[in-house]
């Protein structure tokens, strides 16, 4: 057996040059045993890193103060003007690593210095009070994993678009901060009160109104991020975090709350984060709504037949996913996906399944339902419901992906309408 | 109300310069209303930051592909010769940031190419097989949630040591990958085998023997860590995961495993990761025992009479914490702290427990008790039952910190001996 045993490629040399690099890889390929599952998947170009032939035969980089990324892993957000998005194929669970974290903003990031941060809280409450960063910090904490989703996030057109252009505008954090109630019951909140606006210290200085409620239920002042201090684009030092619910009310750079009995009817709340559904404008449309993607196989991922473990992300605003299903034949039959635990609330939840292609084209599709029986719905669903101009807000429709016979997988844009 | 309000820094310029800022931070700083604890703690030195008087005045650098830490934050890990440690201290919960994860290696980081990676499977076994990662990829995966600690996590001997130089060589991932057993299944491993052995492919060419129980148990190869693939610096393209037991067992960079039935008597466990226990030698001691210990407040923090939350991690390799507890009175009383949930198993768990300091000199000490019922022990009981010479591994003995009546928190070194 330990015959058998042979180093990928065999060193005659441990110099690390293009020439050795680009002539090595085809010989070295050569060596190979058949792999368990056939014919390996080819990189589209050979890449030209300093990549020794035998790492055995050479002693690597000692230990570092950050770690980085390997020079053949190159994950980044997509970023437009105003947003960037979450590579969700290039990722395999829940967590999104910190830097890629969607962005989204109305004037930049801005650079606060946590020894001058302050929020105020005043209005319809007892005792007004400004708050700096470490007494923030000081006050009884909470963990808890959670997504955060744009209520805009979703597009469509081509068939040649990853799952990071359709929908890459959410992602999920481990979250650190104190309960918003905490500090209403520290400034004494009026008994009267129905809503507060939250005030983000950005250029933008971005307002929304949010239903006391939620601040007595489950909302957070959070100061950190997947272990670590808030990133700058997440609202350092400290953002507002209304888990399940649209984006943007999760205020960043959170500098203000002011306690009311009514709603302020800010800009971000009437010009935009509003549309039409039939004859009607649907306004504070908190809640978003469950939806799953199949983050593999998808745009640009190419398969071959045999056993292929579909994999992606289901999540819902009211609470948990109870049950994923699959279509594996465009929508005919519909299977249930496995769900990695510990399920939890409101939050990015991964699904797998197990399933044989036998080389014909096909369309595989996921569907989530929640616990509270919400199921997400088709376009078809969509439009009946809220009519042909739907704006671009909530819009959670059933993703397709095409397998085609060579195995190359497409975007469907075509399912929407 | 309103009025109350104003904007920490009333902006006369938005101009950024080392002059207006080090001249407006102490004015700035009089503009503050008092703040709900008092005093605010004070920075050593004022930063030289490009920070804007008032961010809201200075539209902010757009979306990026990358984000990026504060300017104000600057966790990093602390490099020796043979490892970095993780800045415990400056985390609020229980996901190490990837580049923050700890290093320990035998032969520097290798740089491996993913396309040429193989694993390959022999010994005892029905079908040796070589796996391609694209081949490990294509099994069923798992994510789960665990902690991986260096079996030498221990240091002491002077009053100002941080967390992460007392036992920064623990960290914690959502790691991806597939199950060992399913592997197992796939090459069909002999009824007889009881062990394998596990051989790394960086410089050191690591090797250890492992049970081939804890293969069918909960091991794993594993190629994602926080959502994305696996960093260098712990083992990328892929490396084995036994969750709970001592780090070098999870060996990185993970080339070949064989399939036997004895252990292999390998460097490194018999030159290392072996340890007296009083006049025998303990070998293959591969499960973590369970440990706590307290990072907030801990040195260099200084803390404030009045309320303080108790923070820390308490973990364990043999399954779930079942409580901690907390002693603010140098070891006469003890109190049970909260848990973070979910608890998850052979975790790192967060615990909190809120307390008020009257400003007196005192000590507080955490210790676990995991689901088999095992209690961290004290270094009086380490010596009791291992002896004197304990050598360095698997030491978990509960941790003090010395609160001073300043309000300075300083390590306890002599509660070792």
């Amino acid at each position: 057996m330990e015959k058998q045993y042979k180093p990928a490629n065999t060193p005659q040399s441990n110099k690390i040059s293009r020439r050795t690099w680009l002539g090595g890889a085809a010989a070295a390929t050569m060596l190979y045993v058949q792999s368990s599952f056939g014919k390996t998947i080819q990189v589209a170009a050979p890449l030209l890193l300093p990549t020794p032939d035998d790492p055995t035969k050479k002693v690597g980089p000692g230990p570092s103060k950050l770690g980085k990324r390997s020079l053949y892993e190159t994950p980044v957000r997509k970023p437009s003007d105003i947003s960037s998005r979450t590579p969700l194929q290039d990722l395999y669970s829940t967590i999104t690593p910190s830097d890629l974290h969607f962005e989204r903003h109305h004037g930049g990031v801005p650079v606060i210095d946590p020894e001058k941060y302050e929020l105020l809280i005043h209005g319809m409450i007892n005792k007004p009070m400004k708050f700096t960063l470490h007494d923030l910090k000081r006050f009884p904490s909470v963990t808890r994993t959670c997504f955060i989703e744009c209520a805009g996030n979703f597009r469509t057109g081509k068939e040649n678009m990853t799952v990071q252009e359709v929908c890459g505008l959410t992602s999920q954090s481990e979250w650190t901060g104190v309960m918003l109630s905490t500090l209403f019951r520290e400034v004494g909140v009026n008994p009267k009160a129905t809503w507060f606006l939250a005030e983000g210290g950005d250029a933008a200085v971005l307002t929304r109104s949010i239903p006391v409620k939620k601040g007595w239920d489950d909302a957070m002042i959070v100061y950190a991020q997947n272990g670590e201090a808030i990133r700058p684009e997440q609202g350092y030092p400290a953002r507002l975090l209304l888990p399940g619910w649209e984006g943007n009310t999760s205020v960043k750079w959170i500098r203000r709350i002011e306690i009311s009995d009514q709603p302020y009817m800010t800009r971000e709340e009437t010009s935009k984060y509003t549309y039409p559904v039939k004859d009607r404008i649907r306004q504070f449309s908190f809640e978003m709504d469950a939806r799953s993607i199949i983050t593999y196989p998808s745009y640009p991922a190419k398969v071959e037949p045999g056993w292929i473990e579909i994999r992606g992300i289901a999540w819902t605003g009211r609470g948990k996913v109870r049950e994923v299903q699959i279509s594996t034949d465009a929508g005919k039959n519909w299977n249930i996906a496995k769900l990695q635990g510990p399920v939890l609330d409101k939050a990015h939840t991964y699904f797998r399944y197990l399933w044989q292609w036998h080389g014909q084209e096909t369309e595989i599709l996921s569907r989530v339902i929640d616990e509270t029986g919400y199921t997400q719905p088709t376009l078809k669903q969509l439009i009946e419901a809220r009519g042909e101009d739907m704006g671009g807000y909530h819009l959670n429709p059933v993703t397709a992906w095409v397998i085609k016979n060579d195995g190359s997988v497409l975007f469907k844009p075509e399912q929407l309408r």
